[in-house]
């Protein structure tokens, strides 16, 4: 569990200007504190999940293999317009922070998303900004 | 349509060194193509909702706002460990990128998550690196 905030200096009570008391729901606050994942897990959420989305290369990418499954890296460099070179340095990162896996046949590697939650997070990104299907 | 990858120099097919063909798939490919959504979605996609996520703090605020729904700066400043101003300027940027959206009652202001999309977003994230409910 993170107590974070129980490691905030009282002298930041002085600084409210949005809020009249320091906490309004102590008890929502305490339940929200709680079910808190703990900081290594946040770092990872931000590192590993949503910085590796947080690039239109690598989201042309990830979006290609949403839209044709399982693609080799020449195909991949062909749909997002990017170098060969490009495209196998962005698939080497997004594989070693498990959002695509990769499956070698012969000579040919062909990559896929590693699993459903990615492909569902890209989904409902999209329907966020109004671009769903 | 985003037909980017016509762009490309034909001296790039010199430089394959994972695929013995240019294009291996070229229905598929075309398919991707004619799927792939216009630049500047692809821009806004990173920047105004994966950007956004891709930040520790601004994820505290976030999963404050999932696990406790409606909160005030105080109480958001309590449960993620931040200060005030902090968790103001976060509050701001996200709400500048309809993350989150704000309710003012008086001198207060209430915020939380803008839509189910964003919900949903961090659960299936948080399920992705095996930490779901």
């Amino acid at each position: 569990m993170n107590m974070r905030a129980d490691e905030r200096s009282p002298a930041t009570t002085g600084e409210l200007d949005e809020c009249e008391v320091r906490v309004v729901d102590a008890a929502r606050v305490d339940a929200v504190r709680l079910a808190m994942p703990d900081p290594p897990v946040i770092e990872e959420l931000a590192s590993s999940v949503f910085a590796m989305l947080a690039d239109p290369s690598r989201l042309r990418l990830l979006i290609s293999l949403l839209e044709g499954g399982e693609l080799c890296v020449c195909d991949l460099a062909a749909t997002t317009g990017l170098s060969e070179s490009a495209t196998s340095h962005a698939l080497r990162l997004l594989r070693a922070h498990r959002v695509v896996k990769v499956r070698r046949d012969g000579r040919m590697a062909y990559y896929s998303l590693d699993d459903s939650h990615v492909r569902l997070l890209l989904d409902l990104a999209l329907e966020h900004l109004g671009h769903g299907e």
